[in-house]
């Protein structure tokens, strides 16, 4: 667990940390740039002061640095170019190396353990919990890992092996190894005497997990029963026994719903034969919610991981490329399809210039659709009971969308080319790429689902794709019979 | 504060819960069926058995949600349709209407609302903290707040009135008014008794808060401290000064960063003054976080707000409409912008059917820049000192892309109609839109943080409106040019 030392700033405000910081660096630029234009000739004696200005410039902000929280540390590496996140992060202490890369994202830890030595990196990763380890894992050189193996005792070696077992989505990997556990046949009286043995209690201890002679999860004990209670009385008449235990294998998201549902702080881990594996702290909850939401925001734009904001032009663009691609390929295929039409167009121009409109309403409505079913179930609030009323519902909001929009579009088009036949044929057109747009956009989510897939993963472009191409086919489809003689 | 009773059960699948319910409504449906199939003829005896067995499935399912926590009963009331939640809403008892109001969504409390009388509202609202009411306050009739005011003490209106004052974005709007003060000049065996005399300590509570004689905030003692020291030792020696306070007026999403960074359970809230207002607990930084993670994406698709899934077709329509209505007067735009190249197209049609892929493309590349600085926005990492440089990164990205992606459209142009120049035009088109959706992927952002408005909305219709518009004009503007003779 990270201990913080007195001296450390919190602050609600981490802008301003980080501006301090970027000024110091440039008074820190400044000295360099005027002692590297003065070159040699003004004596020794001037490079020296100059030297020591920049240094001086240095220790300040080594000293600002060494108040700040590793997580403030690990914002202010995010938000600076990477020459200036190595010289930052080369002043940090190197005791706070491993705290601080657990802190920051994994693009940027990418960036930082590139540039550490595998003494360093061994060093770093010998400062962390288990739990711990296992999150840098996978980005540390394989050799690393195995000194830091080494070192470990035979009981953290197991929760290492453990905690690198599970899949990232799963309970195991927000679990952590760091908790009290007590007995039930002792009174509050030697549970007291026995923490006051700790110096410190792991973060967010709100419970404490009781067991019995074989290590059996009997319950827990909330630290409010120990102070409310009197010394005499015993665990076992005061522990919660029907409490919320996790396990490891199970969804995360799941378990953080269970959070949110019942405000919890920590919640025990048990393994199938009831012995109690570790808990998870709501902090390790928190993080997955965000991570969770960044990702869904992030991959609705087809970003395939979160991108360091100084990253290399190549590197940015590789993440981004896939979806392009992707998009690309659809927009081919829409292509064909109005080039399949292209002698109606020829004759009846406009049509050209109103195709985009009914291809595009229809993505956006059925987009629309995509999101509430996808968070609906995200929720688990759809199942095949009430499916079909839903998908009814839809289908009839897309009517009355095409009626009202279609309506309003053929009238456009009226207006614009004068002809009767055009108008109703585009609110034809719009009513029918609606309906299709509502349709797939149900079907797409549920299907992915039942798949076993997560549906809000390309369920987006697979709509673009059926409504762009659907709408260009049903609109020329419709002036090809209806307008050209 | 929520008291479970011990029976309550908690799980960690609450679906199972929903399904268990839904088949006991479902043999309730069937009861009532049969015995309105039945009507009267059989004889009194055979309706009454009817009537006997539809109570008992009703009392059956009466005693599970008994059994439930006020959250997952919120949870199964939004997964079912209207006529069932109704029933389901009607067997809670009328003492847990409260806190189950808190849990559901507000699409949802309002259909629950407006199926209570005014007493039961009033009822309802007096179990309920301070803060809370605040919560319901703008669901709930005027004529219920006034009686729910004048059933408070003079704090607790005081509270009320301060609560409702803040805006749904501010610190003040998560802040309790539920917290255990201490003074700094006695010794944890008096603060042990002191908390002894409690039935029980409000939730979240991992420190007490210390005054000095005049109310002044001057720390907070973590629960930790208490268990692990001396009783003789006393709370100035142990309490911790520099920790983070809260200002009612701040963000919340300033807050919320706090709680992610340091790992917080809970933080004091406290006036310009040096007052202790109240405090934020890790649950309601939870809520926060969930709620505006899911508002961006309902913002992303056009949602103004979260939709009851079973409210009606029209309520969700107009739900939807502001953003259908934009996107058609955008796509109205775009599509004058083709009927102004009409001559061009009669006379090259294919480029009818390339033209939406230049649009395409630049929007989607757009939109991943947009998403990328909206993210950086918001978690404060563009600051004036760096977004030049971020400007200049994506346009390099969009100038690769545009060369890639650009020359491959082109290619495939040539291949299809056998046209040199039309492939250097699709080509060139492709890079020019592409740098455009970085441009204004950029600008739009930036510009509407400095206006003081949430970058997330609006901003990608936006986007989409420029490169469409632009996509067309630049793609069939370069095609006059360079292929009509």
């Amino acid at each position: 667990m990270t201990e913080i030392s007195k001296e450390t700033h919190y602050t609600e405000n981490v802008q301003e940390h980080l501006q301090q910081v970027q000024r110091l660096l440039e008074k820190h630029a400044l000295v360099t740039s005027v002692a590297q234009q003065q070159e040699i000739p003004r004596a020794e004696r001037q490079e020296l002061v100059d030297l020591l200005l920049q240094k001086r410039h240095l220790s300040e902000l080594q000293e600002k640095l060494n108040e700040l929280h590793p997580a403030d540390i690990a914002f202010i590496l995010e938000a600076m170019p990477i020459e200036q996140r190595l010289l930052v992060w080369d002043l940090v202490k190197a005791d706070r190396d491993g705290e601080i890369l657990i802190e920051v994202s994994d693009a940027v830890r990418e960036s930082l353990i590139a540039a550490m030595s595998r003494e360093e990196l061994r060093e770093a990763a010998e400062q962390l919990d288990t739990n711990e380890i296992a999150d840098l894992a996978h980005d540390l050189p394989q050799s690393v890992m195995r000194d830091v193996f080494k070192s470990l005792s035979i009981e953290e070696r197991e929760q290492l092996r453990a905690a690198m077992s599970y899949p990232e989505d799963a309970v195991g990997a927000l679990m952590d190894f760091d908790m009290v556990t007590i007995r039930e046949d002792v009174t509050l009286e030697v549970v007291s005497r026995y923490l006051r043995r700790f110096d410190n209690l792991p973060d967010h201890t709100d419970q404490l997990f009781v067991l019995d002679r074989d290590d059996q999860f009997k319950g827990v004990l909330p630290l409010n029963q120990l102070l409310l209670n009197e010394p005499e009385m015993a665990v076992s008449a005061l522990m919660l026994t029907d409490t919320i235990t996790l396990h490891p294998d199970d969804k995360a998201q799941k378990a953080a719903q269970a959070f949110e549902r019942y405000d919890l702080v920590s919640a025990p881990v048990v393994d199938e034969d009831g012995k109690l594996l570790g808990r998870v702290p709501v902090n390790a909850v928190v993080d997955f919610i965000r991570a969770e939401s960044e990702s869904d925001v992030l991959n609705l734009a087809g970003l395939r991981e979160e991108e360091d904001i100084f990253a290399s032009v190549w590197k940015s663009a590789k993440n981004r490329w896939m979806w392009l691609a992707l998009n690309l390929c659809t927009a081919f295929f829409a292509s064909r399809v109005i080039g399949g039409f292209e002698h109606t167009i020829e004759k009846f121009v406009a049509l050209a210039a109103l195709m985009p409109i009914v291809a595009g309403i229809a993505g956006n409505s059925g987009n629309q659709t995509i999101t509430i079913i996808i968070r609906s179930l995200a929720l688990g609030q759809i199942n095949p009971g009430n499916a079909r009323q839903l998908l009814a519902k839809e289908l009839a909001i897309s009517l009355l969308n095409g009626l009202v929009w279609g309506g309003i579009a053929g009238g456009f088009a009226y207006l614009l080319y004068k002809s009767v036949p055009l108008g109703l044929v585009m609110t034809g057109a719009m009513l029918l790429n609606l309906l299709l747009g509502a349709l797939v956009g149900m079907l797409i989510p549920l299907t992915m689902q039942r798949l076993g897939r997560d549906p809000a993963i390309g369920s987006s472009v697979l709509l673009t794709a059926i409504t762009d191409s659907g709408g260009f086919f049903i609109f020329l489809g419709l002036a090809t019979i209806f307008l050209i003689p």
